[in-house]
């Protein structure tokens, strides 16, 4: 029998779900021998569709299926039939690489090697299935700013889904404190105009949404393997292009709203519409390219979203604001 | 052969994505006429591992995995060691819920039969795992006020992703119309006490981020089958005791700092506070039940959460926060 080691082993390692006693025969063995086999020790899983040929050391040299088995005569050996895994794990591995791996070539099992080559387990799509889903799930909870529980929410008691809220609020909310600070340095030119202060929300609502619609795009292509850090320039690029073509659309349409049903008068209609413009522009890149930096520096691009994402946008959004009022209508 | 009706298939219906030609057999064929037709006719996917028994009028009734093929006697007729499948699909059904018994009963495939019980398709595990990522990437996308898209976002051209993108943007900036009317409604008053203005953002987006937390936990668990309509007092309950909880920690410390680090008075400050409790308790409660509503009204929970959510929560923090500060100031 195999003998197991133990692995470096963390909660989203490939070796913390997989399973540790696959079938193994000799190149040699012939497929009646095989089925023998398997009829003796049964395969570790119901879903498990495989048997592994491997060499005396262990090392891993090819896979048989169970429709092979079935439909190969007893006495043929099993390296005239076995197929070459073009696909191997290894256990440190994260186990949504083993999910996205069988997921892009559609495979329903997956072995895993050691640095030798030498077969330690293997791991399968139900287990890659749950896998995926316990990720979206936990992406999900990031980007609202909460952490992430195992438990069904209502299985969950209500002090527990408090702990899991409350440091995020609490860090958002103290966090809002600069964005008031900016409101509050220009309290002089906001007295002068109050009307200025009904555009606040309009702006931070619209600068949030661009950046929570280019931010969660990033990050599920980051998630899904799709985008990766080389990738910046590419992103740059297109949310620039993207912002540009939303924020002048946006401008126009927020342009002519004020100048048909509000009473203020074009100087304040061109602010708020000019604000708009260089609010989107920098929303939509600083959605993009904080999850890619978060991920080059080892933070989940998640957890980066919401917090820093909104703080940005917001400070940013009403800065552009208020300078715009100040330079354009010279309070 | 099997004659394949027309369903009434739509792109989420099990339909659209099931295997349509599985390996029938008769219940007195033995398993040596099973291997041979498997030989002959091959199994339509890679990954599919059992045939099935139908009646003359292909009514389903039993399955064979290509283990007990293997492991059986070839003169063993198949009604002998068939498995009753304890789970189907019909074809109108919702891809989502396939993937969902698959997972919660580890099925690596599920039969898929008419109102008669007569079988008509098969679908696999690996296609059910392919819908729970899209599910799960469509759900973020209409969080963050998108239309889904099946392309890669560096794939997609930018005039591609503007389309998805530039719909929400105008319906939410132009509902933020309404929020910017509740200020105006309140200028006098705001320009008797111009400070009060720093303080609508750490409001807005205090509301907004418990709006998203509940509604995010929410949508996911409707997603998950783990939440339903009739849920609906428990969720209630629930977020009225998490609300409570956030709401408090969070008005005492913002308190706290307002009478440390700010030159504004305690009425001032009692009036933030209070605001933010019942700003934080409306908004968890908007954000756990509207998902639910939009469920029992057939419209996706993800697309009723960013702009309806948004709009309802920015429009209650200001009206609590104008009107207390009538009160409690005397403004």
């Amino acid at each position: 029998m195999m003998t197991m080691k133990k692995f470096n082993q963390t909660t989203d390692s490939v070796a913390a779900v997989m399973w540790r006693e696959p079938v193994v025969l000799s190149p040699q063995s012939r497929i009646n021998e095989a089925v023998e086999r398997i009829r003796q020790t049964g395969l570790p899983d119901q879903n498990m569709s495989h048997c592994y040929v491997v060499a005396e050391d262990f090392s891993l040299l090819g896979q048989v299926d169970l429709r092979t088995l079935l439909l190969s005569r007893g006495g043929v050996r099993l390296e005239t039939v076995m197929a070459h895994p073009f696909v191997t794990l290894r256990p440190e591995d994260d186990q949504e690489l083993a999910a996205q791996l069988m997921e892009a070539y559609d495979l329903s099992e997956v072995p895993v090697v050691d640095e030798a080559n030498r077969l330690v387990g293997i791991v399968t799509a139900d287990t890659a299935m749950a896998v995926l889903q316990e990720e979206a799930t936990e992406d999900m909870e990031r980007m609202a700013a909460m952490t992430p529980s195992e438990e069904p929410y209502l299985q969950s008691g209500a002090i527990r889904i408090f702990r899991a809220r409350i440091p995020w609020l609490l860090l958002l909310m103290l966090s809002a404190a600069l964005t008031g600070g900016i409101i509050s340095h220009f309290e002089q030119a906001l007295a002068a105009q109050v009307a200025l202060t009904a555009f606040i929300p309009m702006l931070m609502d619209t600068g949030g949404n661009c950046g929570s619609q280019s931010s969660v795009t990033v990050i599920r292509g980051l998630s899904l393997g799709e985008v990766r850090f080389s990738d910046w320039m590419r992103v740059f690029w297109k949310e620039v292009q993207v912002g540009a073509l939303c924020a002048l659309v946006l401008a126009a349409v927020n342009f002519l709203r004020l100048m048909v049903m509000s009473q203020v008068g074009i100087a304040v209609a061109a602010t708020v519409s000019f604000s708009l413009v260089v609010t989107v522009i920098l929303a939509d890149l600083v959605g993009g390219l904080l999850p890619i930096l978060a991920k080059r520096l080892g933070v989940d691009p998640a957890v980066m979203a919401s917090p820093l994402i909104t703080t940005v946008v917001d400070a940013l959004s009403l800065l552009v604001y208020f300078q715009s009022a100040v330079w354009l209508l010279k309070i």
